[in-house]
C-alpha cells in the first residue's frame, strides 16, 4: 500500500526557488576575475539562472546535453549550476588544472555542446578549442567590453550580452528526480579520466545530509566561504547546501592567496569556510607573521587530503576556530564522512579529542561504509586492523559515464580505493590508498605513515613512499624526498630519523632525493608517474 | 538521461540501521509506566525492532496492514515505530486522549489488525475492544508478571513474552520508498477524524529537514527529550530524526508533571527538548518557586499551539534557554516552519528579536507556503494582510485515507485551515483558524487576538472568541470566559480592558461567563461545540 503524501521530485531547481523565495535579499558576494567585489542576492541568482536556462533553449540545447564550465568560484558559475541543471541539461564542471590534452579528452568524452569559461582560462580554451569537436558555443564569463577580440575562438560570445537577451519568465521543467544533473571527471592518476554522473536526487539528498549539524552545520545565520573549487566535485556540494539553508555566500574567485582570503573573510563576516589544507596553510602563513585574528570565523571544514594535526591545533588554540576533518571523493558527490565528536567525547581531554579529530570521521546518514579484507569479507571495527574501504548510498556512484571501466561495484558497494581503519565508535581513518600500500612479507605498510615521518623532518619539503620489487619480501618501501631550499639531510640521517617511530621492518630500505615529485590536477602526488620515472631503480644491497 | 548514482530507497529501516551501526552504544533512556528508569542503546532498539518485525510475521500480518498503538513516549513504542514500519506494515499511533467511541471508530476505520498498548490505557482498551472488529491481536506493553489477569480482552499477550520468542536475525525488506509507513488521524473538531497516511519517503525527508541547524539542530552531541507525544503526529518526527543523527534519547513516559520532567532533564543531561506550551508551563511552574536551574538544557522547540511571549522571555532571560517556535499539522508530518533568526536579525535588539520569535517562523526546505485571498489568488508578503495559508511539499498530505473528504488540494496546494500573515522575510505568523475568523462588515477580526487580550486579564483562566450572527455586520465577536478560581471580573470591566488594545469595531459585543470551555483530545478548544452550546444566544441590544 502506498502512502498518500504529495509527489514532489527532488529537483535542483527547487533549491534555488527556495533560496530566492525565503532568503531573497540574502547576499551572494564574489571576488571577480575582474578584480572587484560583486554583490547581489539569492533572488538575483534565481532570476539570472532562469535567463541561463532560457538562453540554453535559444541555443537549441536539448534535455540531457552537457554544458562545460571552466570557472572559479563566483556568482556566474553559480548561475550556471542552477540554470544548466534546472533546465534538465547536465553541468559538466572541468578542472582547469588538468593538462590541456586531458581537458580536450574530457570535453570530447562528455560531448559538451557549449563551454563557459572565466577569462583566466582563455589561454587554455585557445589551446584546446580546435580539438573539442562537439562544442558549438563558446561563452566567456564577462561583459562585452572585456570580450577578447581576435581570440581565435569561433563565435565567442560575452556571457553578459548573451544573458541580457534572455527572458526572466522561464518556468523550470518538472521531471524524474533520477535525471542526470551534473558530471565531474575523476582526476585519473591511472588510465583515462572517468565521469561521475550525478542526479538531481543524489544532489538534493547530499545537500540535506551535508548541511546537518554534525556535518557542515550550515544555517541562515552563516556567511559561508567555499574555497574548495566549484570546478571539481561541486565545491563539496556547497552551491546546493548554501541555497538549502539560505545563508550568505562569499566566493573567493581566483584570489586564493592568504592575504586575499583573509581580507575577504573579515570584510564579509565569514563564519564558515571549507577548503583543502594547502589553502589554509597559505592563510595561516599570512596571518601568523602579521599577527592577525579572525573576527567572525567559527569553523572550517578541511578535506581533499588529510589535515596535519598541527594545523588543527593552530586553528583551535591560536584562533579559536573549530576544524572539522572531512573525507569524500568524486564518486561520492563528494562527502562521505565528517569528524564531529559524539556527546561522550566532550568530556575527553584536548589531547584525546585531537586523536579523534585527525581521523576522517563518522558517516553521514545516507552513507554506509565497511572495511574488507583481501577476500572482500567484512572486517570488524575497533581492532586497529585496516582494510579496503567500501561505501554505498544514494549519493554514491553506481557506474561511470558510458560504462567506462565496467561495473565498479562489489556486491552493491563501491570500493573507494582507500585503505582505512574504523574504530569502535565508527570513526574512520584513511591509512593509505589501496594501490600505494606496500605489501612486504605478507604484511601491509602504510605509505602515508612513512611519508608523514619524513615530512616531519625539518629539511624535507615533500616525500613520497613507494613499494619496490624485492625477491624475498615481494615489496619493500623506499622514500622519495624533495629537500627544502637551502636545507640538507643525508640518506643515513633520514633513515635514522625513523628509529623508534615505526617498526624496524617498516623502515624504508632507501632514500631517493629528487628535485620534484609529479603532481596531478588536484594537487595530489602522482605515484604512478613517479614509479615510471623510477622503473630502472634497484634496491641497494 | 538518467544519472548513474546508486539506487537506495529512503526507507525507515535505514534510519535504525544507521543509528545501531554508527551510534550503537549511545543511550536510549525511558521513564517507564512501571515507574522506574529503563536504559539501553540504539543497538538494542534495532535488535528488538527486528524481533517486533519477526513477531508480526509470526502473527501472520501482511505488508500494508495496520498496527495500532496506544502508548506513551518510551523505548517499547520506539521499537514498534521501527519494527512495524521497517517490515512494511503501517504504524497507526492512536491518541488516548480521544473519546472511547472516537478511538473505536478510528481503529475500525484504519482496520487495525493488532493493537499494542501501555498498561495505563488498559481501561480504554477494556472499554473499546468489543467494538474493534478488525483487531485480532491485543498486546500489553509489559512483562508476563505485570500482564493483567481476567482483563476480559481476548488472547491478551505480554509484549515481553511475545518478543522473547522472536528471532533477532530478521532482515528488513527493501521496497518502494513511497510505501505507506504510518498513519495518524486528525483530531476531527468537525465531522469524523481523517487519516493521514505517511510514506517512508515523506518520513525520511522530514527527518532530514527537521534535523537541520535552522530547525531542531539535532546532533550526536545532544541528549534529546521529546515531550511531544509519540501517540500524535509522531512526536514531531523525533523518533526518526534522533536516529538520523544518533543522539542520546530521553523518554518521559507518562510523567509529564514539572517535577518529573525537570528531574529527568537534570539526571540525563538533556540538551534539547520539544513540547507543547502546557508542558513547559508546568515545568516553569515547578522550577520558579523551587529556585531551580537547568544544568544542561540549551534549547527547546515549542509548538502545537502558540507559545506566549512571556514564556519565550522567561526561558531566555531567567534560564538561558533558547526557545524556538514551531508550526505544523498532522497533514504535514508534521513540521512546516520553525522560527530561527537570519544573520541580518542577529544585530537587532532583544525586543525586536522577540517580535520575530513569537512568529511561527520560516519554511524548512521541502515545504513551500503561500497565503491566498478568498478567490484563492496569492497575496503578497510583507503587507500585514492576512490570508488563508496553503502549503505543499514532499511531506505534505495529498489525500486522506480511503479518500475521505474528497480531494483536499487546491491546485496542488494543501489548504491548512489557518489564516496567517507572512512578512517580507518569509516569517509566517498564524493569526487564526479559517473557520474561527470573525467576518464583520467585510473586515476580518482575529479570534486569537481577542482571546489573547482577555487571557492577559489577571482574572481570566481561559477565553474563546466566536462570531455570532448580526443582521447588519454579518458577524460580531463575543468572548466566552472562564474565570480563575476565586477571581472576579465583570462584563463591563473586561470590555473596558480592550480599550486601546484593539480598534473599537474589533472589540467584542459581549462577554459570556461559563464554568468550562470544551476541549478536544489534543487540548485545543472545541469552538464548534461551544457554538452549539450557545446556539440560542442572542447579541445584546
Amino acid at each position: 500500500m502506498l502512502g498518500l503524501m504529495q509527489n514532489h521530485p527532488l529537483l535542483i531547481s527547487t533549491l534555488i526557488d527556495f533560496a530566492a523565495r525565503y532568503h531573497g535579499d540574502t547576499q551572494v558576494v564574489s571576488r571577480r576575475v575582474e578584480g572587484d567585489i560583486h554583490r547581489y542576492t539569492w533572488a538575483d541568482v534565481q532570476r539570472r539562472a532562469k535567463q541561463v536556462a532560457a538562453g540554453l533553449d535559444a541555443l537549441g540545447l536539448q534535455a540531457g546535453e552537457r554544458v562545460g564550465t571552466l570557472a572559479w568560484n563566483g556568482y556566474r558559475h553559480l548561475e550556471l549550476y542552477y540554470g544548466v541543471s534546472g533546465s534538465e541539461r547536465v553541468l559538466h564542471t572541468i578542472n582547469p588544472r588538468l593538462l590541456p590534452e586531458q581537458i580536450a579528452w574530457i570535453v570530447n568524452h562528455a560531448e559538451d555542446q557549449a563551454l563557459y569559461f572565466d577569462l583566466s582560462f582563455l589561454p587554455i580554451v585557445q589551446g584546446v578549442h580546435a580539438q573539442c569537436k562537439t562544442v558549438k558555443h563558446w561563452v566567456a564569463l564577462c561583459d562585452e567590453q572585456r570580450l577578447p577580440k581576435d581570440s581565435g575562438i569561433p563565435g565567442l560570445m560575452s556571457y553578459e550580452t548573451w544573458l541580457a537577451r534572455q527572458s526572466t519568465d522561464y518556468e523550470w521543467p518538472v521531471f524524474d528526480e533520477n535525471t542526470a544533473s551534473g558530471m565531474c571527471y575523476t582526476s585519473g592518476t591511472t588510465g583515462n579520466p572517468r565521469g561521475a554522473l550525478y542526479s538531481h536526487r543524489s544532489t538534493v539528498l547530499h545537500a540535506y545530509g551535508t548541511a546537518l549539524p554534525d556535518v557542515m552545520n550550515l544555517s541562515a545565520r552563516d556567511a559561508a566561504l567555499p574555497v574548495v573549487p566549484m570546478f571539481h566535485v561541486n565545491a563539496w556540494g556547497m552551491p546546493y547546501s548554501m541555497a538549502l539553508v539560505g545563508c550568505k555566500v562569499v566566493f573567493p574567485g581566483p584570489a586564493l592567496d592568504g592575504k586575499s582570503v583573509y581580507e575577504l573573510m573579515e570584510s564579509e563576516g565569514v563564519t564558515f569556510a571549507a577548503g583543502v589544507p594547502t589553502v589554509w596553510q597559505m592563510l595561516l602563513g599570512h596571518m601568523g607573521p602579521n599577527k592577525l585574528r579572525f573576527s567572525t570565523l567559527k569553523r572550517t571544514v578541511i578535506g581533499g587530503s588529510a589535515a596535519p594535526p598541527a594545523m588543527i591545533n593552530t586553528f583551535r588554540d591560536d584562533y579559536g576556530v573549530e576544524v572539522l576533518h572531512a573525507w569524500g571523493m568524486t564518486e561520492m558527490s563528494p562527502l562521505g564522512t565528517l569528524c564531529t565528536l559524539k556527546q561522550k567525547h566532550l568530556a575527553l581531554s584536548e589531547a584525546e579529542q585531537l586523536r579523534l579529530r585527525v581521523k576522517q570521521g563518522r558517516a553521514i546518514y545516507g552513507i554506509d561504509m565497511k572495511i574488507v579484507d583481501a577476500d572482500g569479507d567484512e572486517l570488524p571495527w575497533g581492532t586497529g586492523v585496516s582494510g579496503d574501504l567500501y561505501v554505498r548510498g544514494p549519493w554514491v556512484l553506481a557506474k561511470y559515464y558510458k560504462g567506462e571501466g565496467g561495473d565498479p561495484l562489489r556486491g552493491g558497494w563501491f570500493p573507494t580505493g582507500d585503505v582505512a581503519i574504523i574504530d569502535a565508535d565508527g570513526f574512520m581513518q584513511i591509512t593509505d590508498r589501496s594501490k600505494d600500500v606496500i605489501k612486504s612479507g605478507g604484511e601491509w605498510i602504510s605509505s602515508i605513515d612513512i611519508e608523514n615521518i619524513a615530512m616531519a623532518h625539518p629539511a624535507v619539503a615533500m616525500a613520497a613512499c613507494i613499494g619496490v620489487f624485492h625477491p624475498k619480501w615481494d615489496e619493500r618501501p623506499v622514500v622519495v624526498v624533495v629537500k627544502k631550499p637551502g636545507q640538507e639531510v643525508t640518506r643515513e640521517e633520514l633513515l635514522a630519523f625513523y628509529e623508534g617511530k615505526v617498526a624496524k621492518w617498516q623502515t624504508p630500505d632507501d632514500v631517493i632525493f629528487v628535485d620534484s615529485i609529479p603532481l596531478g590536477g588536484t594537487g595530489k602526488m602522482l605515484k604512478t608517474r613517479l614509479r615510471e620515472q623510477l622503473k630502472d631503480y634497484k634496491l641497494p644491497g
